[in-house]
């Protein structure tokens, strides 16, 4: 994956909650990873189709994601509330939503947001490797931003050179 | 979601473990999920765009998941191995890509796969309500699609038509 493709969701993911949950989000160091086996309590999973093809997962420790949905929500929600998957979810679909605006000049889609709740899963994007891990840091504690993509051919040309990137 | 987009799914799900896992597929009587709260241990998840927006879920109990994962890739795999996620996910893609075909004259992509591995987890689509959830059995155990799907209307009323339904 192209590290030109980071910077939209580095902008989204602060973006998104600076506004929305009203939290400061600081951003690490991107990891490249090649296994699947990191794993997370609370995932917020969006698809991309079309001139880039992949996926955003945004995923938190349980804590996290309950402090995180509530101050989103403007009430407290835990897990078991029944607005809680919809406000992670929410928040997800936000995120790529974000990002793919910065994606000019492309043809992209999004998929409504899938929402996984259980102590310690791990999302496996089978067919994306390497994907790049961009590591957040919240005041209610971490927040984990994965993305696994690939852009088409013609697009991918398109946008590099728009971005100044020349190969 | 109207009962006319269920058909490719309950063909396509006994066509692709027929094929490709060469197990015999009981298809049970569909039901309407309003909740998320289902828990299973492996997930592979595909999202839809275009035309039709959702998602479709393929799920399993672990010890079925590593069954049906070992008998399509013609070896004995289990969770631990590194080749058990990319396996459901290319299951899961495969039920998505069959299923889509029979949507004729509709613009569909469908995202790469992700799959999810932890015990007792759900997935919730948090925007789309009810859900259907189509139960299916194989001599290793239960197996449960999942669809949430919204037609966009356009296509909608054209494919109602090819269908032959009225309303």
């Amino acid at each position: 994956m192209d590290v030109v493709y980071i910077n939209p969701f580095v902008r989204s993911i602060k973006r998104v909650f600076e506004t929305m949950v009203k939290v400061k989000v600081r951003v690490g160091k991107p990891i490249t990873r090649h296994d699947a086996y990191a794993s997370a309590d609370v995932s917020g999973i969006v698809g991309f189709s079309g001139d880039a093809v992949g996926t955003v997962v945004l995923s938190f420790p349980k804590e996290v994601a309950c402090q995180v949905a509530s101050q989103f929500a403007g009430t407290e929600i835990d897990e078991d509330h029944p607005d809680f998957a919809d406000a992670v979810g929410e928040l997800a679909n936000m995120v790529a939503g974000s990002a793919k605006t910065d994606f000019e000049g492309m043809n992209v889609s999004i998929s409504l947001p899938s929402v996984i709740i259980g102590k310690d899963h791990t999302v496996s994007q089978s067919k994306v490797s390497p994907r790049i891990v961009i590591p957040c840091e919240c005041e209610f504690g971490a927040i984990f931003v994965e993305i696994g993509m690939e852009i088409k051919g013609a697009a991918k040309t398109a946008k590099l050179a728009a971005a100044g990137v020349n190969r």
